[in-house]
């Protein structure tokens, strides 16, 4: 066949344009539809940069009050959901239970395939919505607590608080849920944003890609880094850290949450706005754990300068601050990044460019079936 | 980035190399692990071609024996995913159903993730004896019939024939439902196949794969064929079948059911095989579908000789011959090919390589974030 490559895991083959976000490597920046990642989290919200990746612009004023509202409205989860909540076992992990509800919310939908752009922006909203109940519920009902219902005049961020917790955040609690929502909402194409485009390259539903993506996230060399750190914060705490991060970099091991594929020689543009909200958090939280991250930054950097932390690198010490449990924090992540996985689907439904690579077959060939 | 390349929806890119199956194109052969599919139809079973895919060798006669005793006791629900099934509500595409009872049945499994190759063909018995049964009983809890338990003194393919209509198919029956799941086992890289192979890639655990898989296969442009063509033999029923053959040639429109990426100037070999079976069982059923497909082969062939059937043509016709309701199709190609998916996941979790593409961002940059 002409002009067949081989390519092993597709290293370097550009599969697609995409119009949503960019990230320059090399010089640490992180763009959503053109808006510098450390601009949106210092004067946005997250409903505005939902906006923002799905129709392409920052809303008007009046604008985002529906969107948010429009939101808010659908929050509520229906009561077969809610029972399928409980009805999973409490072993199982918080992500299969995200995937099996995306699925089962699925199936109440009527109009599942041939759907508009526009019907993809609507039924995204009803999945943004309710992906975050489904977590926040989830996590009462495993530590055997009574649900908190949504408040519709808070924001998608402070709401989801209010579900997890029962009360209000305070103004740090809430730029730190905000901040941490809008720096995961979207990251060009990762595993599982391009298995959602796949499936919607065959003209599947959407939740089959939002299914797809989600239960690609928790695959541990994808959605699991933050959980990853924090178990090693835990590991070495009240240890000499610089004298454990020589021994990690003699034996050259990786320390988890440092270097990112994309951001090799540089801050990891989005580390740098976690770390700025981490250090007011941890003001008023007094936290070990962000303490101890400061330390270990402190500690690599100073053997290793070119060696930065990720944005993963500090959600697991904020989240624990926050009271989150570890097998959480990739939830968290997936109901965030909802935001840039509709607006992958959008944009593939538009293009509507099936997506199909290869395979080379190295077995055996034309063996002999037995007579017998 | 040097080697960066582009190669839109990837075609012609090979991803990776496999051990699992080769389809020659020109030549009009498919082969399991080295086995051509004409022998696989005509001298083996559906389980020993899940053996072949699964081990790379046919089964010495008591190891087949011993791994179909051990599907055939695997095929029984948990009490949850028969609750479920008749929760869903009945509007829900049967594939949507299996779908979300497969996420269900990972989180009753106590290990999902950091398994070893052994344990990945563990619980792909155990997921494809159960999807059978998933698909089965949700045909009758929809018909507002009782379930049929399954037999264990039948093969996985007569079983389920028992599961759907509770009586013992005949020899032909038998055949035909062994011959389609042969046909449906594997077919290399796939959309399906490839999004399975992904979310393996990051690690995540095997039902996230099959997960991905089954939403993929569910996308019209992927697994619906069958079912289109079934729509168009209802149309078509009692035309002028060579008016309409000429007319729709005339327009340059597509004839569902002919034509193949892979199979493009030849016989799809898979298209064969069922063609001869179909004849089989037309004359126990004397279906108007089957009649109907073999004229409109004979009306195509006759004004355009190169373009071919595939194997979708005659799934559909053979399936309504035997009473399945055509929205059914789809999760019958989803049964047979568990087979394949678990073969190339095992592949995957063995290699270890992620797969990971690139996107190149085409939207506006460095644009001022308004201050308001």
């Amino acid at each position: 066949m002409a002009n067949r490559i081989y390519r092993p895991g597709l290293k370097n083959v550009v599969a697609l344009h995409s119009d949503i976000s960019r990230a320059d490597g090399k010089k640490g920046v992180l763009e959503y539809r053109g808006y510098n990642i450390h601009d949106l989290a210092q004067y946005s919200t997250y409903e505005e940069c939902v906006f923002l990746l799905w129709h392409g612009r920052l809303p008007k004023k009046q604008e985002l009050e529906k969107f948010s509202q429009d939101l808010a409205k659908r929050r509520e989860l229906p009561p077969e959901i809610i029972e399928l909540l409980y009805k999973l076992p409490r072993i199982t992990h918080p992500m299969v239970v995200l995937r099996t509800a995306v699925s089962y919310l699925g199936s109440l939908d009527k109009k599942l395939q041939e759907i508009t752009p526009d019907e993809c922006l609507e039924k995204g909203k009803n999945l943004l919505a309710k992906m975050a109940t489904i977590v926040a519920y989830y996590h009462r009902i495993r530590e055997g607590k009574a649900l908190i219902p949504p408040k519709k005049n808070f924001s998608h961020t402070d709401n989801f608080f209010w579900m997890l917790f029962g009360r209000k955040p305070n103004e740090i609690e809430s730029k730190t849920m905000a901040i941490d929502f809008i720096l995961h909402a979207e990251h060009t194409l990762n595993a599982s944003t391009f298995v959602a485009r796949i499936a919607a390259s065959t003209q599947s539903d959407m939740y089959a890609g939002v299914v797809a993506a989600t239960g690609t996230l928790f695959g541990p060399s994808h959605g699991g880094a933050a959980q990853k750190v924090m178990a090693m914060l835990r590991k070495i705490k009240g240890k000499n850290i610089s004298k454990w991060v020589e021994m990690k970099l003699k034996k050259k091991e990786r320390i988890m949450g440092f270097g990112h594929r994309v951001y090799a020689k540089t801050w990891d543009p989005r580390a740098k706005e976690y770390r700025k909200i981490a250090k007011k958090l941890d003001e008023i939280k007094k936290s070990p754990w962000i303490a101890l991250s400061d330390k270990l930054v402190k500690a690599v950097q100073k053997r290793k300068p070119d060696l930065y932390p990720n944005v993963d690198f500090f959600t697991g010490s904020v989240y624990a601050s926050l009271g989150i449990p570890d097998d959480f924090f990739i939830n968290i992540f997936a109901i965030a990044r909802i935001a840039g996985w509709v607006a992958h689907l959008r944009e593939q439904y538009q293009e509507n460019v099936l997506i199909r690579p290869l395979q080379e077959y190295t077995g055996p060939k034309n063996k002999k079936y037995p007579n017998r």
